[in-house]
């Protein structure tokens, strides 16, 4: 039985830091309250499908070493049922509150329109059974529209309309579902929405193509009702060459080009953040600058390594700045956070899928405590409003007020010789230290 | 005599790819006629002044090796003469049209602002007089924001008002003496406007005060009558550790939130483009794809290491690719390619500011002449609208026309089974090489 | 039939760099003499099994999208015996005079090792005759100690010295195959052989361990009577997150540590060197100058991709590098060029097999030519000798015979002030594209 | 007076974590007894004259910002015992043991051979004075062979004997100087010795050049009877395009190559590992393997950035990481942890200079204690005795003993068949984060 695979390990709980169990929360309390609102409300952390339970533990250079039981043979009807079984299974015994998954993860393999979503339809029904015997909720639905080979050129921004008219049928029957399942978010991640070579890439036309898609996306959300989020996940490159979702920034330039700066938000991976060259604080800081702050897949990549690790976080300081600019912003509305991370290729066991969860989430929880801790102490914050307390001062205000000459005329007249004062950075980062 | 310091070279001429000499245009012919245009107003080379003669040869670990009469003593009237001297001499071997420049780059080191003005404006003067006598035109000026101490926390983006108005001021003086001197075009790089912590950074703060300056240069231009490009030239990091015009997608998204995206464009360096994790010619068809191209930095970086190494360009396979694109965009309306290249530190003498110059400007020459051949051949672009004529044909404008329900309808109703086709990257990169 | 899968294309013939025929070699003439040798001989080139024949076009995040016949179904013994048809049939209408294998490439899958022998040794005998009939070559054999799980950890640096003895098996059986195939060269390349994390690893007593086995290789190598070279190929990572075969600097030490630097030469790829942070020519010229340099996988990575991208090598410019570093070395005595690399996964025909090696092979072909006219040029080499010219002269020799103090003093007693002289890399570039 | 700069900060003392002072030691507790040791023998902490006050501020973007009152005006003679005064206070109120230095960091400038040894010899004398009076200790000397102009191609692989003997003068007096002062190590970093292009470059010779070098060096070394260490400091990159001394393993190739692997050490800088693709406790295991793990140069990169950006370390976690490593190597013999380290350029205050080196040392000393605690612990290393305990038993022990032939045949005759076991990956990063 599938549904026995995680049997050995009984659900997780929270026993401080200085319980011996492996495996028990050490600051994962999701009734704590911190800054007034309890932890596992702060964090919504959701277990994904793709990497925990349908990843092989294969590579490019080597076949998969997981011996799941549902991964033994083909993906027919009764391999996806034993693996729902054992997603919700894992999902209760680690007590988090939702789950996410892509149409294909979760359903029978099938080549051919119909009996492809009579499929999904299938695991549709299952999964809102499942969901409502464990009290699970959906943190987001979303269609794979890059595994199949169809997709290989793109789907939104494939050279074939047929292809487009494929992935609006993925899409409208898996945001449909999402809808159905309760979810609160909507994802879309462009995995081959990009190019190889642009020697034969029209951008300018597959852009249009992909501006309208998701603007047809958009538009159905309201037709049926959906309240959740639409979420656009950033990625520069892997799979394809370059990725049009490069990062944040990119994405927000293309929300505005086709008027959806106030429909869609992002969902931010770290791995995908350090890939495009940024942090993963940057890319908050700046999602939320910009309004368009939605979710996070949280994992880590590799700083030596140059592709998508999808490794389960494990540093408290990274994860620390992160929550700082996550609460700054506000918090989370339906966002949450997602485990887009997969164990090592080595880690083949049932039991290593509880490490890098239990882990992780404790490494959240502790990012969490220390940002909380840095915030209610306000010194951080302090000192940032007294560095730009000038523009709140009469001189600042009436610059603010003044176009270009106006200001010059200022600088002149009364010949400014603005004086350096010390960023601070080495004791700012001392102050992190010590939370 | 600083003008004596190139006086052993002549004017470079076309000799075409036979012959012997070392400083002669192999390419180069700018009378020759391509794709209906002179290959000089194809290419509209410019020379700029800081890095061929303000730039001693030094860097992080070492002393300037080059030695420039001009840079000898202090930055004074006499220096700064010699050097603009020295550099119209320069300009006028290489026989190209344009030059550009910062403001402190033509004009003797002023620490207040008074003393600034005025020798900037000195320097503007003979400007005026030496471009006049050397037929040279100014393809861009702008002024520099980054150099000085007072800027260490950026310009426009300072968390001090008086730092804003001292910008407000140099740049307010650089855009009128561009304007005096018939420039065509106005250069915005942000240096320093960026950060190094985010411990300390009101990101959105910020980013609204670099809106600002940047709407108030726009509104200036107007009232001035220049009728110029403004340009914003995109780089992701160094010297700050992150810069927010990363690149030109980023660019975009930042003119759209502040209104700005029909009256500015970019000037793109190709060092700045691989540093920012794209190809040279991606950046140029993204902002061509968004009607955003202005000029271009011609330099290149070097693979391996991950700063901007501002090389001379010399490979012309790059330069093909990169001249497709510009080509395709329309060509330069007021851009040009300017040489924002440095010979190495080891290349200290004043023949090998020739071989630099010389060799790049063939090398860009060649692959103008390459493109060229590529677009008269058509069999690339023949492949590219073959590749997306479905979208032309009757299904292609029916999905076109249809929301998400009705593209979804579409294709389960026909049951579309999309049929993959070749990318044929292979087959174009061989057809590439052959011209 | 598989044989019938590439029936289409005649044998690709030379026919000069103006013929209209695609698949035709336009500067690959085998025959014709450079630096007094023919082209066939100079290059060398070798066709390979396991991208060309083995991979379906999958990647991390998609299916196979490749129709190969032989890859349809299971690997059983007709499936293999289809694919090698296959691949004789595809060398033969390159017109190349080399192949090369790893064990798995060629064979019916298996799981134990007596099978795992048997299909082995019925693929050789079949490879036997068919590289009879065709009149093909081997480059070299290698065994593939990485793809099966049991290599997760490692092969000779497992942690599992029953893991080391399969492995032995397999190189031995490889190593043999090898020396009956006629084969001049056998390759190791130890993609496990590294680590995922030093927290459980013990990375000394895996060196000795690595060492320990490139021993035995080489005694074994001896004892048959394997007249062909031993070759290591250098990678810095992926799979594994650290590669112990870093570089050729690296494999150099780890060479002599285990006293085998006269045994075992390299085998360098260039898409390795670049992830390595090195550029192509510059890891053969390290070769070289350690006396270690033997082979060349031919391919690409994309410099915005931090992956192994396998691409075909297309820039005649860096094939001029690498000729020129090769034709120092002293070109090959039993290496060549072998391709390891992939058409694009959208690349899906048979006819792109053709453009992607048809068109490798003329830019390789063109590196040559364009390397030999430099080098019969004789100014690069010239400029080179005349900057080292100090060490050849009279001051040169004496400084070269001194001790530390005495080298001092001569500085002293000669109050030495050593003038700068220009490296001249400009000119040096502009000549090189000249050719 | 320059004494008086740092006046206004009291000594820094061991106060614990819970201390409200911002200059305070949380941690490092310098006769607190850790491991057996006492935290101040353990870490053997050294600030360097460099970067802390021999740096103004500047990049290569713009000019220096820090108002240190001995860099005012020209480098001579007041101004740089006024620097030595300012150092030494420095020290002496961070209470760390050691300092370290490069000739021209500690004297007045000179161009000439004469003056600069002249000036040398003066500055040495009073760093006697000044040592001596501080109680402070010299962990290394080392002589600056990158900045002046005269090294731009190289000091012991320049192309001119001249500048070798000019090498040789500086790393003399430098190593003498050393030898007097009671350092125990002496440092070579071969910031030019590498290449900017091969096109002009003999790497052979040069690297013979470079092992000359290093020879002439140890035999003078064994000759004054200096009992300290020679250092080789890595660096793969910057200032040159590839620095010879790219990497740990590189170096340990290149010792042994001149026969030196048993006289020379390394001494590894954190960003100089990840810049050449490695982690900071890679090279430290390396090394550790190899045995010539010799010193620390404590600083950070920024993952972002692809240049040395020597910023103070500030992750306990990869501290923790580092530490293990050096406990494993069995700590520092005459080594130590060196600051290269500098205050970022808006850090222009000297209480800047304090909290940068006083969060460092405490974060350095977490680290400490955090690897102690993992060591006591001993579940880590108890999991790796376990890993490879199969080496250590039966089979093991046989197949260590057998020849490929022998081990082949063990694996044939026992038909093994090896199962994979878990490399707990995910366990072992969690319990890491437990101390």
């Amino acid at each position: 039985m599938a549904s026995d695979y995680f049997a050995g390990v009984d659900r997780i709980t929270y026993q401080g830091p200085d319980t011996t169990e492996d495996l028990a929360y050490r600051w994962y309390d999701k009734d704590r309250v911190v800054l007034g609102k309890r932890m596992e409300d702060h964090l919504r952390f959701a277990i994904c499908f793709w990497h925990s339970f349908c990843w092989p533990g294969s590579d490019v250079f080597g076949a998969g070493t997981f011996d799941r039981p549902w991964l033994r043979g083909a993906n027919d009807a009764a391999a996806a049922a034993a693996k729902r079984e054992a997603a919700f299974d894992f999902i209760s015994r680690l007590d988090v509150p939702f789950y996410s998954f892509h149409d294909v993860d979760v359903m029978a393999e099938a080549n051919d329109l119909p009996s492809f979503r009579r499929n999904f339809a299938e695991a549709v029904d299952d999964l809102e059974r499942l969901s409502g015997e464990h009290g699970k909720k959906l943190l987001w639905g979303t269609a794979n529209l890059f595994s199949h080979p169809r997709y290989m050129a793109g789907a939104a921004t494939s050279p074939d309309p047929e292809v487009f008219a494929w992935a609006a049928s993925q899409v409208r029957d898996a945001i449909e579902a999402t809808h159905r399942l309760g979810g609160v978010n909507y994802v879309l991640w462009g995995g081959r929405e990009g190019y190889e070579t642009l020697l034969n890439t029209d951008l300018a036309r597959e852009l249009d193509n992909f501006g309208r898609f998701l603007s047809m996306v958009v538009e159905h959300k309201h037709k049926i009702g959906f309240q959740g989020t639409i979420l656009i996940e950033p990625k520069p490159m892997e799979p394809t060459k370059h990725q049009y979702d490069f990062d944040t920034a990119t994405v927000y330039g293309f929300l505005q080009r086709y008027g959806l700066e106030k429909e869609v938000a992002v969902n931010i991976e770290a791995n995908h953040a350090t890939l495009s060259g940024h942090t993963f604080e940057h890319e908050i800081a700046t999602a939320a600058a910009f309004g368009i702050f939605g979710s996070i897949d949280a994992n880590r990549g590799d700083p030596q390594n140059g592709w998508d690790t999808d490794q389960f976080p494990n540093s408290v300081e990274e994860l620390t700045l992160a929550m700082i600019e996550i609460i700054r912003a506000g918090g989370f509305t339906t966002g949450g956070f997602n485990f887009d991370a997969k164990v090592r290729r080595q880690s083949i066991d049932a039991i290593d899928l509880f490490h890098g969860h239990v882990g992780a989430i404790d490494v959240v929880a502790r990012g969490l405590l220390r940002a909380a801790a840095t915030i209610e102490d306000g010194r951080l914050d302090q000192f940032k409003r007294d560095r730009y307390a000038g523009w709140d001062g009469e001189l600042g205000r009436q610059i603010a007020g003044l176009d270009l000459a106006g200001a010059a005329d200022l600088a002149v007249e009364r010949n400014l010789s603005p004086q350096p004062r010390s960023g601070r950075q080495e004791w700012l980062e001392n102050l992190l230290n010590r939370f």
